[in-house]
């Protein structure tokens, strides 16, 4: 991996997860201050660590984010705010023991179980393990994407590597999420880290543009967290090195979405249970906006997703899950494909060899549903899971 | 049972379903003319019988309702109409073979599979045999309850018995539905028939009003049929007995609305593969819409629906799904029970017996979700299913 300078990371077990060894604290720290920005949940429940890090993003002055895992501290009151703003404290001091460090300066994220009050004196020592751990090298970042995952599978990890202006440029991220999944957030945590200098604002504006296509068009069961954020963190422009405008922002940005949407398909590809990763492109809607409320509409429809996991090409419910999006469509002129193949046309259904469909659903983890609606220029593209008996089992035994 | 007078029932076994002995073809006919109303899917993607139904009611010359089961013909373009026209106009001449029978005097319901053409040999084979079968009965009735139904389990009929003016009124209502249940519509196949004298305008009214607080109020798995369909017959008035005015009608509207939910409730209640249905009551939104807003995005989350399968008092899946219904509450007044125990008050965690809890659930089919959010005087109650591996397993096989 190609790590941006001047960072350094930690993932350290500390006992939250009552899993034996599993890293459930992570650090990331800059050197310097640097540029941060950070979309989070929409939801009004929130948690507490939410409405922290809410309140110093954009920045220019963040040296690090601190993570727990294991535990959300959400719907915890203010015995919860008070924690959050003790990890971040805790965090400062432990970094930098001579007490140059503000809390203004670190960002902080938690997942996991709802409702229930951080168990302070393993986080605290967690974060003061990490801070002794922090490093720079592969293996330390590793360690820091382990420390932020739950009921994942799969450690989620994307980079891009390019030039600007002549210059080597990197992005990193790291996300976390497999179940509690929904839509029109910033969805899960997700930290992505560049030495590309950028300004604040600017780095805010990017990073929303980037989630509004990637994070913000996936789903697991559309169940919408109190504790999703999406942070990023930049280099700060210099006189050597001023922030990204024209043709160089124009990349960058381009590179950002196209590694948000690598590192949000990683989330639905490992959702509780899923067998297959549901990739639903709409066209002509009035607008894309529209498009994506009937994308959305489809991917929340446990009629859709369980007649995938079964390999059932009853195309019935895809299309009349369109129909209820709320949004304008014309029946008359609406077609559907799946894996390529048309079933569909101008509200009329067409013969189709029903085994082939089945077959090509259950040969590949990736299903391809493509719905025509008949209106306008607007298009969409959401990912989501199938609905299988595993992800019920699951999350009947969770939690108590 | 009290069926009101002039009225013959039919269901028969056509075919059309594939299992052995299953009546499928069902046949309501009036001796005279009668008032019918109808509340049909708000879904854009409509089946061909709603189209003919929508444009019959109301009406003060209907004389019979043709239905099938095991084909929804749904998604089936033109040839789809004309069979739904071909169905109300075989009836009518099955019915009176003279030729004095309109078809425009019938509506026609269809409920089953998705996107196939209906056998229409089968479909009319049926249609005279219940034309020949057609009797007061109650056994003819239940035939005709039986003839409606598709994965149900049980059957699904309610009755009311009551005076007005001093004369004896009854109500009875049968309905269909286990999949496919979802909100902001008529929800499945019900029929309603009273010998109570309404004018068509008024029964119309009375229908629709007693629909948005008890058919609209349920939910499966939130997936909007194309295919819904409330009718309710009723006696036209006369110089004997004019339509209800005043006291009467209020009183009417009561005993409809209170035997309307008891029928909807039979829905979720035979949910495809469910162990719970969940009573969920929203006081203190800003509006009963609101309300209903926050019930059913309670109703509609997997997670919620799976931690009662699980007997899991995981109560912060239901503050989150509150918190994403797009309508204001207010976090710090909201409060949570769970079949009357209060796990969660003014946005603080309390303290609970999660084995009792737990208990609870697990210890009866109801379980009774109350939460406050804090705003105003709006509440609202929906009732929904659990979501378990039968469920799954049951939609992962059907069709194809």
């Amino acid at each position: 991996m190609h790590l941006p300078i001047g960072f350094r990371f930690a993932g350290v077990v500390s006992g939250i997860k009552s899993r034996a060894g599993a890293r459930d604290v992570t650090l990331i720290v800059s050197d310097t201050p640097c540029i941060a920005a950070g979309v989070y949940t929409t939801n009004q429940i929130v948690a507490a660590p939410v409405v922290v890090s809410r309140s110093r993003t954009p920045s220019d002055t963040i040296r690090g984010i601190v993570v727990n895992s294991g535990n959300a501290n959400a719907c915890t009151g203010t015995r919860g705010h008070r924690d959050a703003i003790e990890m971040i404290e805790h965090a400062a001091k432990a970094i930098d023991p001579s007490g140059k460090l503000s809390s203004e300066q670190f960002v902080v994220m938690s997942t996991g179980i709802i409702g229930r009050f951080l168990p302070m004196e393993k986080v605290k020592a967690g974060i003061s393990a990490a801070a002794i751990e922090l490093a720079s090298d592969e293996q330390a970042f590793l360690n820091a994407c382990d420390g932020i995952l739950t009921t994942d599978i799969a450690r989620k990890i994307a980079e891009r590597k390019f030039e600007l202006a002549g210059q080597p440029t990197h992005i990193v991220g790291m996300c976390k999420g497999a179940g509690m999944i929904g839509p029109r957030m910033a969805t899960m945590l997700a930290i992505i880290i560049t030495d590309a200098p950028l300004e604040a604002a600017q780095a805010q504006k990017l990073l929303q543009t980037a989630a509004n296509k990637s994070f913000n068009c996936i789903s697991v069961e559309g169940h919408m967290s109190t504790n999703d954020s999406l942070v990023m963190l930049a280099a700060l422009p210099s006189s050597l090195r001023p922030a990204l405008a024209g043709q160089d922002e124009a990349e960058f940005a381009r590179q950002l979405l196209d590694m948000a949407i690598e590192l949000a398909k990683k989330i639905p590809d490992d959702g509780e249970g899923a067998t297959h990763l549901l990739e639903i492109r709409i066209d002509g809607a009035n607008t894309d906006a529209d498009a994506d409320a009937v994308a959305r509409n489809i991917a929340l429809s446990n009629l859709v997703k369980t007649a995938i996991t079964g390999g059932d090409p009853n195309w019935g419910r895809i299309v009349s899950a369109a129909g209820y999006a709320g949004v304008p469509i014309r029946p008359e002129r609406t077609a559907l494909r799946i894996n390529g193949i048309t079933l569909f046309d101008r509200g009329e259904p067409l013969p189709f060899d029903a085994t082939s469909v089945s077959r090509s659903i259950k040969a590949s983890k990736l299903t391809l549903i493509e719905l025509q609606v008949g209106m306008g220029p607007g298009s969409a593209i959401h990912w989501t899971t199938d609905l299988n008996t595993e992800y019920v089992r699951f999350n009947s035994e969770y939690s108590t």
